[in-house]
Parts: C-alpha cells; sequence; structure tokens
C-alpha cells in the first residue's frame, strides 16, 4: 500500500490486527503530528450503534435492564442496538425499538450524532427521540435473554441519567438532549409538556 | 482456567487476542443468557479515560482542537485524557489539563462517572469541573503537535454540544453536566452564574 494522510498524521503501512463478528482493530504504522514514527491500533466496529428514547403521551419512556458482559456489572439504558454500516440507521432504530420492547412508534426524530470515544475507536453512534408508540410483542436475540423492560416518566429517567444511576453514555446522552429539546422549545408543545411535567 | 460467571454469562476459555501500548482486546468463549456457545470480544484500553470542563472567574471555558486518527475528522472538545487504571484519576485529570492548556486549578469536583461503550469496551470515563484557574506553558505529547486552544464562554461551548459542533461523546457529557449543575443549584452561585451568563 502507498503512504496517505489522515490531516496532519501519515500512514505508512495497515494490517488488520483482530476482526470478530462485531468488531475489527486495524494497526496503522504512522507518522505522527510531530514527525516521529509510531503505532496506532484502532478499534472499528462493524455496526453503527443507534438508540432510541420512546415517549408515550403521559410522558413516560421505557429503559431496559439487562448485566453488560464487557463492564461486567447490570445496565439500565434506553433501548439501543447495531445497524449494518451501510444501511439506513432509523430502519436499524425502528428495529431495536420493536425487538428490545415490542412498540413501535409512528414519529421519530434524530437527536444524536456522535463519535463515541475518539482517541481509540471509529465508533459513532445515533440516537432517535420517537413518540406516537403502539404496542407489540417483544423479538430479542439470545445474547438478551435476561433483559427486562420498565416503563417510566421521562424526567425520572432523565434524573436516572444525571445522578450517574443510568451509567451508559449513550443513554445519558440521548436522555440529556431529550430535556434540552423539550426545553428549549424544538419539540412539539404537547410532547414537550408531557416529557417535563409542566 | 476454570469456568466462572459473569452476571448471566458463563465464560469458559479466555486469551488475549490483541495487544498494544493503549489497548487490549481480550477474547471469551461463553455460555450466553440464553444457555447458548458464543464469542465476546472485549476491548480493555489501558488508561481511565479522563476529562475537564476549565471555568474562568468570567464563565469562560478551554476547548482543544485538534485531527483525531480514529474517525479522520477534526474536533473541538474539552481537555481529555489518560489516566493509569490504578492511579488516582483527579491527578489525572489535573496532568493532562497542565499539558494541554498549561493552566491549574484551585477547585475541582467530579461531575461524570461513566461506561463509554458498554456492549463492546470495558472502557470507563470520568469527567471534572475545575475552577480558579492559574495559567501556565503547555506541555504536549507529540501525538497532540497540532493542538490548539480556543478560549470561549462556557454557555457557547455547551450550545456547540448541543448542536452537534462538538461531536466527541465524552466532551458533550461533560458540557450537559456542567450547565445542568449550574442550572439546578448544584453549584456555588458566583461560578453557575458565570457559566450560565445570568
Amino acid at each position: 500500500m502507498s503512504t496517505h494522510k489522515r490531516g496532519p498524521w501519515t500512514i505508512t503501512a495497515q494490517r488488520q490486527a483482530y476482526d470478530n463478528r462485531w468488531i475489527r482493530v486495524s494497526e496503522y504504522d504512522v507518522i505522527r503530528p510531530d514527525g516521529a514514527p509510531g503505532l496506532y491500533g484502532v478499534m472499528e466496529p462493524k455496526h453503527l450503534a443507534v438508540g432510541v428514547v420512546p415517549i408515550f403521551a403521559n410522558g413516560d419512556t421505557l429503559l431496559v435492564g439487562q448485566y453488560r458482559f464487557a463492564i461486567d456489572e447490570y445496565s439500565w439504558e434506553c433501548p439501543e442496538g447495531g445497524g449494518a454500516p451501510d444501511g439506513d440507521p432509523l430502519d436499524a432504530a425502528k428495529r431495536e425499538l420493536a425487538e428490545e420492547t415490542g412498540y413501535t412508534a409512528s414519529h421519530w426524530l434524530e437527536i444524536n450524532r456522535f463519535a463515541v470515544s475518539n482517541s481509540v475507536t471509529s465508533e459513532r453512534g445515533l440516537g432517535y427521540l420517537a413518540w406516537e408508540l403502539s404496542e407489540g410483542e417483544p423479538d430479542r436475540e439470545g445474547s438478551e435473554a435476561d433483559m427486562v423492560v420498565k416503563r417510566l416518566p421521562f424526567h425520572q429517567a432523565h434524573l436516572m441519567a444525571m445522578s450517574g444511576e443510568i451509567a451508559d453514555a449513550f443513554s445519558i446522552l440521548m436522555l440529556g438532549k431529550a430535556d434540552y429539546l423539550a426545553r428549549t422549545g424544538a419539540l412539539p408543545e404537547r410532547l414537550a409538556s408531557a416529557m417535563l411535567m409542566r
């Protein structure tokens, strides 16, 4: 492979250092911004992270609880999952909400678009607000067999995110942004009022 | 190694699949919560992620701008870095602020404690608010040779985080939480007033 640039970095060689069904680690020989040679390992997920804050007419939302293997802890979160990197992230978010909770929604709004941890991974996340919900049956993956769903007021979920009781970064980002949009007049008035309990 | 449990998951074998100076990937043979066999690769950083929102007496904060290799994009962020996993994260945050901006602070408050991306990594982050700042000289790493520092009102930095202009998840979490604490009376009144431009 020929040398090429990434901003002030130069890549002189590249190889796949690890690969499974969900993640890849690419290792790069680089010339750093200060001109010195270096090595950079980037964790490259094979899926786009998508998540949803569903809102009921009365202002309730849904959290899912499951044991998270990677951190060895139980975690309460907004419904989240992975979409095909070249697929429509909104379709992936709709599928994750339906699979994990059974619910579908008539209205969807993208509220977050971020880099998960930009010093070490190319992973990106997209968060949505969803409302006008219709009930259905969950259809969970085998790795989610222990998942439970909890319905509670949005403002309580937001407080859990601010207090640290919800420790999942993606969920905190979504709940924080949803609260901001509701407070600043960026959402339909009836939806915002229900979320903020005004 | 003997079989052991992580919540509803059982680990039957474990190996190191990738390793460099900054990250490791551990690969586990598992029995999933539904009883089926599976494979789990976990990206395990060798450092704790620490970050800082510094606040000047007039309500200004500092952002640093640099090209981020892993996402192939320029990024404006709060000062962030890595601490030794068994060291004091507050010491690491103080060191990162001083190295990247030159500033030291008399007051420090932990404001965030979160799991970065709990389906794929054990990485955790700790964010701080810092005030009563004293100027000094930056001392940057070679990989940060292109870094620039920008001073701007905190409320403008918060708006950049809410608008998506700041796309780094860690920075959005810190700026969002700092704004929440200032709005809800959890910070010294003079500090909060300066941050919110009341």
